[in-house]
């Protein structure tokens, strides 16, 4: 098995109810490699950093037994920047600051190493950039995962729906779904997406949970109701890189597998929240993850008899 | 077994952006009447109406084999009015207008063979009057199970807590729940309302599905993810009567059989959205609401092997 995830390694700043995070360890490739960590090693990372980012931040990733050659340092440079503040419901945000800094001159090149992948997750980038890394693979991978937001929506529709063509799993929130596909409800939103291009869609509901749709099916996983959201940043990207780790360790791409991988990157996702930044995440074991999945388990599985 | 509904049976009015319902059957024992009526017969239902309520709408009820002695038409009186508009996204709506009519003097006083019933509905009303319906029982019934709103919050709160007290599942939204507790968190606000005396809660979280609380335990139900929503209007009540004749026709008040519960309560929810007012929830037949259950289970199951 093998797995790519190309995608941010940044600085974020936070502000909560709870408190102010200070100058942390941030970025979609973070998160997402941080999750699927969990599940394989070798995780090769492609991302690009400026000379202030710690090496104490990098030792994370190899702690955790991550491939970190695709991590570019530009000298003299700066590290992505992002800094935003939480509404006291927490599922709403305004950005305080961005410096793209390095990010802007992200122009990946895979290691020779990285080319026949098999899963590739495609965090949320320009989708210029995301065509880069599709077309430096030496084969289609087995299984493309891909991010995207509204900002790409507003200003790159064209290259946006050139990539969305290559991807099998696209995973977007319940907004992003609606002005994708101009449709409210979701249901009819999925099925303008599928014939942009993936046969599978992720919509993320944030604390509503998460649906799966794909193979003329949906799945649904609940978040987990906790006591308290101390810092969403990062869920998404958890949830997606729970979801993609799952499926490469598992290497069974089937519909109902991917079900599971859902439930294993909602559990992820739950505890990325508990705690400002990677806190939480990075220090995750087996044994917490399964007990996590079978809070999922208590929480949605029931047995049914229909009626007579 | 034997289930006593106690509510409003209304005239509703809707305008939606489907278009507008005219005056309609509406009311919260009509709906949670005709839900429960999918798992037995002889429902006793007690409310008020007036000299213009039609006797077909009240046909609907026989038709079901429900028993409506409990149903007083004050002579010369009018029904219960209610008109409200939904917004674009079906989420919000406003109430153009309240017609309490004989609503006003609702005091009911149940038939005697109404008093020995072991499962009891209590319809969103007064507090003054669900407490009324409580004293009346010969017995205290096997299960009691309450709707309340915001608006009882606002002007009755000595009241509501005393009939509080006294039901052991509250149903409620999200906002009512945080209102209720004064905890944004919902699993805090359960922790609360227990405290309050309901040992089961359930909140109703509308299109995002609806949550469970109770002997430390949660569980989760979502909505069904449908094409269109069409109407809301008595989702809410519709969900409550099928949990209640659920459990009133299997005679089983565990928790496990109260997931079981919440899922054929969601199952028929999911009909009363489908058409204006009680059009598609009056003439559900055992195989389509099993065929809506076989949705959820597909919707919600999976099977999944913890990691090593």
């Amino acid at each position: 098995m093998s797995l790519l995830i190309v995608g941010t390694v940044a600085f974020d700043e936070l502000i909560t109810p709870f408190g102010e995070s200070g100058r942390i360890m941030g970025g979609s490739a973070t998160y997402a490699g941080l999750a699927a960590s969990n599940f394989m090693s070798d995780i090769q990372l492609v991302s690009i950093i400026g000379e202030d980012y710690p090496q104490e931040y990098l030792n994370r990733f190899s702690k955790r037994n991550m491939d970190i050659r695709g991590i570019k340092t530009v000298e003299g440079g700066k590290t992505f920047f992002w800094k935003g503040k939480y509404h006291n419901d927490m599922n709403s945000r305004d950005t305080l600051e961005t410096q793209l800094n390095v990010l802007a001159e992200f122009d990946p090149e895979l290691p020779e190493a990285y080319r026949n992948t098999e899963f590739l997750m495609l965090g949320n980038l320009t989708p210029a950039v995301q065509m880069k890394v599709l077309e430096q693979m030496n084969e289609r991978p087995k299984l493309v995962v891909m991010d995207t937001m509204n900002f790409w929506m507003d200003n790159s529709w064209d290259e946006l729906m050139e990539v969305l063509k290559k991807v099998d799993v696209l995973t977007i929130n319940d907004e992003e779904a609606r002005q994708l596909s101009g449709e409210y409800s979701l249901v009819k939103a999925a099925q303008k997406i599928h014939s942009l291009g993936p046969k599978y869609l992720i919509i993320k509901k944030g604390e509503h949970g998460a649906l799966l749709f794909g193979e003329g099916e949906v799945f649904f996983a609940p978040a987990l109701p906790l006591e308290e959201v101390f810092d969403p940043t990062g869920a998404g990207d958890t949830f997606a890189g729970g979801f993609i780790g799952f499926l490469a360790h598992s290497r069974d791409i089937s519909f109902e597998n991917m079900k599971r991988a859902v439930i294993f990157g909602s559990a992820l996702a739950s505890f990325c929240v508990e705690a400002f930044g990677v806190e939480r995440i990075a220090e995750i074991n087996t044994g917490e993850m399964n007990a996590r999945v079978q809070e999922f388990i208590g929480l949605t599985q029931f047995e049914v008899s229909l009626q007579s």
